[in-house]
C-alpha cells in the first residue's frame, strides 16, 4: 500500500511563520487561531491518509464502470464519500447560511491539496460540488437555492458541470444543446455533453448538473448561452426527489488516468431544468464556478507532485545501488547520488513554494470575501484574479513535471503499475487540460489579467514582492535568494512592459513563457519569505527550508533568463510559417 | 485509425543536401547512391505505415497476455512480424557473413525511427534481436555464432537481454543469478530476471536470451559477472531445436505503456546455456549490446515525438475553435493561434534536428565499422561514444516532452484513449528509463565520455561544430542561427572546462543540465546546417526549414543560458541537505 503523510508540519510553519495567518484573520475581524486551523488540517489529513489514499491504487485498476446505464464507482469509494460527508468535510468552507462551517478558504485549499495527493479521482466529487453550489448561490433564484444548497453544501448531494460538447470545448460559442421553456417555470434541456466529471455515481443522493444550453431566441455566439440546473432526480408531489429526470449516461470516457472518476458522456433528452441567472448570461454564471475550480485544479497538480515526492524520497533513502562519491562504500542508498538529489530537490522546490503561494492566494480570496473594507476586498479580488491562471497552469505544469521526475527516481519500477508512480503521472496530466487548458490560462493572464485596471493590479503585485524581497534581504540566510529573485523580478517587469498594448498574436506568442516566468518569480518570493522565516530555527526542518531556498535560487531560478530572452523575440518566429507547412 | 506518414522527404533532404551521404559512403569505399537509400526507406516506410501503425492502438488496448505460461501477443502482431522478416527488414543492416544485407547503419536507425513512430512495442522485437546478435557476433565462439546468428540476423529467431534483477538494476554488481558448469561445455543457469522485453512471444522460432549470471568462483562486484546464451529451445539429437529449455515466464509486468510488448519476469531453473565471451567478462560483452541499443532507444523518443507531431499538426489544421487574431473570423482552425503553433513548433524543432543528428551519428558509426583507415575508424568511434548518451537521453527526454506537448494540442481529446495521443505519452515514457536511465546516461557523458582521450574527443567535436557554423554563417538565411548557436557553443565549452577533473558529486550535480546543454548546441548545429542547405530552395519545404531553424534559435536555444548558469553553481546546492531531511 502506498502511504501518504499529510504535510501538517509545513502547514503549521506557513500559518505561523510565513503567512501570519492569525493577523490576516484578525484584520478581517475573524478570531481563528493558527493552532485550531492546524488541528483541522491534521484531522483532515488523517482522513486523506487513512481512508482516501488506501483506495487510490485499486480505484485506478478497477475504474468506474457503467452497469445497466448507472455508474458503479470502484470498491470503497461510496463508503469513503459517506464518511467524508459525515465528518463534515464537504461543508468545511461552505456558507453558514446553507449549513456550511464557514472556515477560511486557505484551509479548504490545503484540504484540497491533501485530497488530490491521496486520491485525485475522489477529490473531484466534492470539488465539483462546491463549484456548482457557488454558482447556484451567486446566480439562482431563492427557491432553487433553498431547495438545493443545503444538501449540496453538506455534500449529501453532489454537483456536476456540463459545459463541453464534442465540437465545443475551449470555444463555448459553438455549443448546440437547446433549452425550451416548458411554460411552468421549468425548461426542457436537450443535447449531448462530453467530459462530464462526476456525471453519475453510486453514492446515493441527487446529482445536480449545471448545463449550458441555448434558448430558442438566443443570439449566436457566447452571448446566447444560458445556464440550467438539471437534477438527476426531480421532486414528486410530496417534495421528495424520487422522479428520475430524462437524462442518462451515454458512456464513460476511456481516459489516460483518473480511472476511478466517472467522466461521462451525458445525454439530456428534454430533461427538466431551471434557469440559473439571466437568460443568455450563462457564461457569467459559469465563470463563477470556473474561477474557484481553477484554483482547485492548480492545487491538484501541487497535491500529486507532493505525494509523488514523498514516495520518491522514501524510495531513494532505501534503494541501494552504486558507490559512494569517495568510492569507499557500495552499495549505497541512491539518495547519496547527486543526480537523484537533483530530481527530488526539483520536485520539492516547486511543492513547498507552491504550497506557500496557494496559501497566500487563498488568504487573498478570504479577504476578497470577508474583509470589512470594500477597497481591501477589491484589491484582494484583483490579486486573486491575477494569480488564478498562474496557479492553475503553473502548478499543474510543474506538478506534472514533478510527478514525472519522482517516477524517474524509481527507475524501471517507476514504469510498473503496482508501485503507483505511473498513476501519479497519468492522473496529474488531466489537470493541465481541464477547466481551461494551460494555454487558455496563459492567454487569460497576458490578455485579460495583465490589463486589469490598466496594468495596475500586476504592478501592485510586483511592488508587493519587491517590498518583501527588500525586507527579507536583511536576513543573511535569505539575502542571496532575495537578490536573485529581485533580478528575476526585473526580467518579469521588463517582459510585462513589453506586452502592454500588444496585439493578440504577440500576446499568444509570449503567453506560455511569460506565465512560467511569472510563476518562478512568485516561487522565488515565497522561498525568500520561507528562508527568512526559517533562518532563526535550528531544527532539521528549518535548516532544510533554507537549503531548499538556496537550491531553488541557484538551480531553478536561472530558467528565467531563457524565458525572458525567448519572450523578447516576439511573435515573428511563431507566426512566420504557413499553416499548410505544419 | 491513426495514420502515419513516413518522413521520406526529410530523409531525402538529409541524405542529399545536409549529410552528403554519397560522399560519406564513397569515403568508406562504398558505392551506394542516395536515391537507392531513399527508396529503401520509402519501402520500409510503407510497411510501417500500412502494417505496423494500424495494429498499434489495439495492441495497447489488448496488450500481450500470459496464457498457460506462454505469451500471446495482440491481434496482428505475429503476422506483422512474419511479414517484416519475409520482407528482409530484420536483416537490413545485418552482417553479410551471417546473411545480413549489410546496408549502412544510417538506414537502420531511420527504419528504427519509423518503426518506433508506427508501433514502439513491435519495434522492440527486432531491435533487441539485433543487439543480442551483435553481442554474439563480437564475443561468442564460432560454433555458437554459426548456430545462432544466421537465424537471428534474418529475424527468424529473436533475441532478449536478461540483465536486471529486482535488487540489481543500474548497479549490476548486485546481481545474484548463478551459472554452474555442467561439464559438457554448457552451464546450468538459475535465477530470476525482471523487466525482460520480448522475453517470450508467439511469433514462432527460437528466443535467444542473453543472461548475466555469476559463476561459482566469481569475484564479487561487476568483475564477477559472465554472459550466457540461453535459448528457449535446445537442439535435439538431430540438431533440431525442439527441446524446451527449463526457463519460463513467471509473469508479465503490468506497465504504464508499451502494453503490446511482453515485458517478462523470467525464471531460469538450471536452464542450459553457453558462455559468451570470457568468464567474468560479461559486462564488456553486455556493453556491446547496450551501446547499439542506446542509440536505438534514443531514436524511439524521436520516432514517437515525430508521430505525435503529425497527429497534432493535422488536428490543429482541422479543429475549429476561437477567433482569428484580427477578430474578423470565427471559428478558425486552431493552427492560427500562436500558442498552438508554439507547441507544434517546439516538437518539430526537436524532431527534425534530432533526425538529422541521428543520421550524422549513424554515419559516424558506419565509418567506425567500415572505413579503411584505422585512425578514421577510431576517430569516428570516439564521436559515436561521445554522442551515444546524448542521443539516448536527450532524444528520449525531448521525445517525451514532445509527445506531451502534442497531446496538449488536442485539449480534452488528448486525454481520451481512442485518439491515441495519450498512448504516445505512455509509450515514450519508458525510453527515458530503460537501457540505463537518463541520469545514468548523463553521468556517462560527464564522467566517462568527456574524459576520453583526455578530453580531446569532445574538443574535436566542438571544433567540428565551430567550423561548420563559421562556414554556414556565410549563408544569409543560416547566419543568425549560426551566430546564436556559436554563443551557445561558447557556454558549452565553458561548462566543459569547468568539469575537467571534477569530483563525482560535482559531475553528478552538473550531469543532467550539461547533457541538455550539449544536446541543444548539437541541435543548433544541425539547424544551422539545414538552414544553409535549404536556403537555396523556394519550395514550402525549404522555406519552412529556414523558418524552423529561426524558431529553434530564437525560442528554444535561449534555454542554454539558464542551463549554463545552473551548471556553474556546482554541487553545493545539491549536496547540502541531509539525507534524512528529504
Amino acid at each position: 500500500m502506498i502511504e501518504y503523510t499529510p504535510p501538517v508540519e509545513d502547514y503549521r510553519f506557513l500559518l505561523n511563520d510565513v503567512l501570519d495567518f492569525e493577523a490576516a484573520m484578525a484584520d478581517m475581524g475573524k478570531d481563528i487561531d493558527a493552532d485550531l486551523a492546524a488541528a483541522v488540517l491534521e484531522e483532515a489529513g488523517k482522513l486523506c491518509a487513512q481512508t482516501l489514499a488506501p483506495i487510490n491504487r485499486e480505484g485506478d485498476e478497477e475504474g468506474s464502470r457503467l452497469v445497466d446505464g448507472a455508474v458503479r464507482t470502484p470498491p470503497g469509494f461510496a463508503d469513503a464519500y459517506r464518511e467524508f460527508v459525515a465528518g463534515g468535510w464537504a461543508a468545511l468552507s461552505g456558507d453558514p447560511e446553507w449549513g456550511g462551517q464557514g472556515l477560511p478558504f486557505i484551509l479548504q485549499l490545503w484540504l484540497d491539496e491533501m485530497m488530490s495527493a491521496a486520491n485525485l479521482s475522489f477529490g473531484l466529487f466534492p470539488g465539483l460540488t462546491r463549484g456548482a453550489a457557488e454558482a447556484i448561490a451567486d446566480h439562482a433564484t431563492e427557491e432553487l437555492k433553498a431547495t438545493y444548497l443545503p444538501r449540496m453544501v453538506s455534500g449529501e448531494w453532489t454537483g456536476a458541470m456540463a459545459l463541453t460538447e464534442s465540437g465545443a470545448g475551449t470555444d463555448l460559442a459553438l455549443l448546440k444543446t437547446k433549452a425550451v421553456d416548458a411554460g411552468d417555470g421549468s425548461f426542457a434541456v436537450t443535447g449531448q455533453k462530453i467530459f462530464i466529471s462526476s456525471g453519475d455515481h453510486d453514492f446515493g443522493g441527487n446529482i445536480v448538473h449545471l448545463v449550458l444550453a441555448r434558448l430558442p431566441d438566443a443570439p449566436a455566439g457566447v452571448k446566447g448561452i444560458s445556464l440550467f440546473l438539471v437534477p438527476k432526480f426531480l421532486p414528486d408531489a410530496d417534495g421528495e426527489f424520487t422522479i428520475r429526470n430524462t437524462m442518462s449516461v451515454g458512456a464513460l470516457e476511456k481516459k489516460m488516468g483518473i480511472h476511478a472518476q466517472p467522466t461521462c458522456v451525458m445525454n439530456y433528452d428534454e430533461a427538466t431544468g431551471w434557469l440559473v441567472g439571466e437568460p443568455h448570461r450563462g457564461l457569467a454564471a459559469m465563470f463563477t464556478m470556473m474561477n474557484a475550480e481553477r484554483l482547485m485544479v492548480g492545487i491538484q497538480g501541487l497535491g500529486i507532485a507532493g505525494a509523488a515526492y514523498q514516495q520518491a524520497a522514501a524510495y531513494a533513502r532505501e534503494r541501494l545501488q552504486g558507490r559512494s562519491a569517495d568510492g569507499a562504500r557500495s552499495p549505497v542508498a541512491i539518495i547519496e547520488h547527486a543526480d537523484v538529489r537533483r530530481m527530488l530537490l526539483n520536485v520539492r522546490a516547486f511543492v513547498e513554494a507552491g504550497r506557500a503561494l496557494a496559501g497566500w492566494t487563498a488568504l487573498q480570496l478570504d479577504r476578497a470575501h470577508g474583509h470589512a473594507d470594500p477597497q481591501e476586498r477589491a484589491k484582494a479580488d484583483g490579486l486573486v484574479a491575477l494569480l488564478t491562471p498562474v496557479v492553475k497552469a503553473a502548478f499543474t505544469d510543474f506538478g506534472f513535471e514533478g510527478a514525472v521526475e519522482a517516477q524517474q527516481v524509481f527507475g524501471g519500477h517507476g514504469y510498473i503499475r503496482e508501485w503507483g508512480m505511473e498513476q501519479y503521472v497519468r492522473d496529474a496530466r488531466i489537470a493541465q487540460i481541464y477547466e481551461g487548458t494551460n494555454g487558455v490560462q496563459a492567454m487569460d493572464l497576458v490578455g485579460r489579467k495583465l490589463s486589469m485596471a490598466g496594468g495596475k493590479v500586476a504592478e501592485e503585485f510586483f511592488d508587493l514582492i519587491a517590498a518583501d524581497l527588500e525586507a527579507d534581504a536583511q536576513t543573511d540566510a535569505a539575502a542571496p535568494v532575495a537578490q536573485r529573485t529581485a533580478t528575476a523580478l526585473g526580467l518579469l517587469r521588463e517582459a510585462t512592459a513589453g506586452l502592454q498594448g500588444a496585439e493578440v498574436n504577440a500576446l499568444g506568442a509570449a503567453a506560455h513563457d511569460y506565465l512560467r516566468l511569472f510563476a518562478l518569480v512568485s516561487f522565488g518570493w515565497m522561498w525568500t519569505r520561507m528562508a527568512a522565516a526559517a533562518a532563526g530555527g535550528d531544527t532539521l526542518f528549518h535548516k532544510s527550508k533554507v537549503e531548499m531556498a538556496h537550491y531553488f535560487a541557484t538551480r531553478v531560478l536561472p530558467q528565467t533568463e531563457g524565458l525572458a530572452a525567448s519572450i523578447s523575440e516576439g511573435e515573428g518566429p511563431i507566426m512566420a510559417m504557413d499553416a499548410e507547412a505544419f
